[in-house]
């Protein structure tokens, strides 16, 4: 059924080419998009700047704010209509200093460790036990109790895909500290979400679950010193000592930052380019997420460049907390169903800012069909720039404007160095390619053109 | 017509699914490739050997023998039914020592340089002259006599294939020397080919052409460099002084090495993947072509280790010498023509060890329209791995075995960063991702399969 479905798209896409719906116009406007992107626009200069300036971008700290303020002023700079703020509320988090020694059969074994986000800390006490060595959240039993939970599931490197890997294994941070505790344990230490083996420890958010009663610290390890502890246990048993500072602060008032060019023609469609503006505390957030939010600003950059006037309103959207609450999106989602707004199109940049490999979609399932049709239609156009378009995940900042009823779509970069660098203290400017960052806003102002001018 | 004929070859694959022609048991069989690739396939350390222990293996010097030993050993560990060598007559060149003076209306500019490879140099003298800045071949004239050309055009930055860019821009370094000799010049400074703005010189060969009398000297300048020099031209007269003990030496015997699998009922249809052996002398060759070689090995070790048996003879061929004379490429093609051997299909891989987007062949053209629509019948099965199809360059080892009238297939990796290391000292192992090598060498396997099941 599946390959019938695709057969179908495929054969529409076809006909499409074929009745010549797209013009040499719209071929010569995809090149000049993508030599406009390697020649002109300033991207990686912006995204250099809020790397180097606002640095690590944790919702509620200085530098979110610093962050925000200067990508106003990007905005700014390129004479858009109007730019408007959506205020939420939004958790702070303090990590705070930490200590983790592993003792085994033969000593000490040296690791890299950093608290997950959103942890508790140990109250500035010691907290020792027997580390207890997991695969699954399901194993979890009474056994567990007293003991350190050790989640040491890889991601599968065997999958071609990272972010499917990612998909597979992140349940053990996300919900290891909250499960474990309802079993009585002290504390959880993660294998640290990374496609390779190496020395680098990765955060992101675990989530104490409502009726999590006992709520007790995380912290993640890096795979080599995973791998090594998970050899060191096979030789007998291993104890851990933690102590950590990290706490939870008061919610604090947050915004998300707009940007938008009215439509000349059907200004209640709306089409919107965004990624988020926060970012985990270690590193400075270049590829999660502040390359997204640069290539959303370029694509109004390019298209104003151009002298393009859209028939459509065009939203650049710069999320804010998407890394430890979603508070940004689903603000976004209330303003916008409050005041009756229809966005035809939403896509977000949240992958990395590497060579573009094409979009990913989703939409409500009453549409989606008849979206994904659509779209796959402008793969013709898309092929010289080897872009493809898919079903598949869009983005957990626009998927709350799923009951708009239009489609979701997110750019997928290539996946293979994104979890050298996510949530660690490695996601710095220098590990982004100027060439990869720009045509991955190219590819994105590409489908903003062919959405607006025909419509989805 | 174009749009004809892709749409033609787009209808026969789509009717190829859709008569089922390919079984689940394929798209298991590449699933299988990829996972190997991933966690099982030994490519990534093989390379990592290859660049660190025999290091930059320019035809005929130590190192070249010593990457020769190495890929031998290899293939042997793999127990492949049969190895053995073509043997060729190789050019060997000394790069010696080398400085460039360069100065300016304001004093001297500091320049990173290289000189390109089989320069002659200046016998150890210094040589002096005006510069004169060019853009192209074809604007030398006699006013060039005595003066050093300085070739500025750079690889188009907005053209979004570097290899496209690499093209259009090369002619200056390959025959700038030759031609401006001819004028009367003393000698050739080049931009280096490379996409971006940096420090680094890019070597790579020059050619004196047989009706060159005058065979001056050719260097490169690094693309940061190039761009100083021509903002200080604009300022007033600046003077290069050159010295070099460049040379070439007497031509030596070197080897390209084949391993082979037997077909079990073609084995007269050969189907060969490869990559050269040799590189420049700068860095270790990784990317170029270390990369491609391993990769062709790991073609053989992915299919040894699922026990397939090849209905085709499996040819894996590290061709000598392509950087500085092709004369691998050149003696395989005759020795395999004097053989009355019949390849019906030659993959190489000499594009760098990034993330693969596909493959570009060609062919006869008695041949090529049905050759290429039995390959794009292929992708809807390469489809779960994003790799086209396309119309294209194959590869300088196996180009001289067109006559045989197989196709002749390049593999294509992405090119955003390849002419940021491509013949320079940045050209080494810790570039290379071992996730991104190993796709590649995947995409090559399933390839294979696939001609070798279904023939071509």
């Amino acid at each position: 059924m599946k390959k019938l479905i695709s057969l179908f798209i495929s054969l529409i896409a076809i006909l499409n080419l074929s009745y010549g719906q797209f013009s040499d116009e719209d071929a010569f406007m995809l090149k000049d998009i993508h030599e406009f992107a390697l020649k002109d626009s300033k991207v990686y200069h912006w995204l250099d700047t809020l790397c180097r300036t606002a640095g690590p971008r944790l919702s509620g700290n200085q530098a979110s704010y610093d962050g925000l303020v200067y990508a106003e002023q990007v905005l700014q700079s390129l004479e858009i209509d109007r730019t408007f703020q959506v205020e939420c509320q939004v958790p702070r988090w303090f990590r705070g200093q930490h200590s983790l020694d592993i003792m085994t059969p033969f000593g000490r074994l040296p690791v890299r460790s950093t608290m997950l986000g959103n942890s508790l800390g140990t109250d500035g006490k010691h907290i020792s036990g027997e580390i207890i060595e997991l695969q699954h959240l399901d194993s979890l039993d009474n056994t567990v109790k007293d003991k350190v939970v050790y989640f040491s599931r890889p991601m599968d490197p065997g999958l071609t895909q990272t972010f499917h890997a990612y998909g597979r294994a992140v349940d053990q941070r996300v919900y290891g500290p909250s499960r474990a505790g309802k079993f009585g344990a002290k504390a959880v230490i993660v294998r640290s979400m990374a496609s390779q083996i190496d020395t680098i420890p990765h955060t992101g958010v675990t989530v104490y679950e409502e009726d999590a009663t006992n709520k007790i610290p995380g912290i993640a390890i890096s795979t080599f010193d995973a791998e090594a502890l998970s050899a060191l246990l096979t030789k007998g048993p291993a104890y851990a000592h933690l102590s950590s500072t990290a706490q939870p602060l008061s919610d604090t008032t947050s915004y998300s930052i707009i940007a938008e060019i009215q439509g000349s023609e059907y200004p209640d469609e709306i089409i919107l380019v965004g990624g988020h503006i926060d970012s985990w505390d270690l590193g400075q957030g270049a590829h999660d997420d502040g390359a997204g939010c640069m290539q959303s600003i370029q694509v109004l950059e390019t298209l104003l460049a151009m002298g393009y006037t859209p028939k459509r309103t065009l939203r650049c959207v710069l999320f804010t907390n998407e890394e430890n609450g979603l508070n940004g999106g689903r603000s976004y989602a209330e303003y916008s169903n409050a005041n009756n707004e229809k966005h035809i199109a939403a896509i977000e940049s949240d992958a990395g800012g590497f060579t573009p490999r094409g979009f990913s979609c989703t939409a409500h399932e009453d549409v989606f069909i008849e979206k994904l049709t659509k779209l796959k239609s402008f793969e013709t156009l898309l092929e010289p720039y080897d872009l493809y378009i898919k079903k598949g995940g869009a983005g957990a900042d626009i998927n709350p404007l799923k009951s708009q009823k239009g489609i979701l779509i997110g750019l997928r970069p290539d996946s293979q160095r994104y979890f050298d660098y996510h949530h660690t203290a490695a996601d710095n400017i220098d590990t982004v390619h100027p060439r990869e960052l720009a045509l991955g806003g190219a590819a994105m102002t590409s489908l903003v053109y062919l959405i607006d001018k025909y419509g989805i």
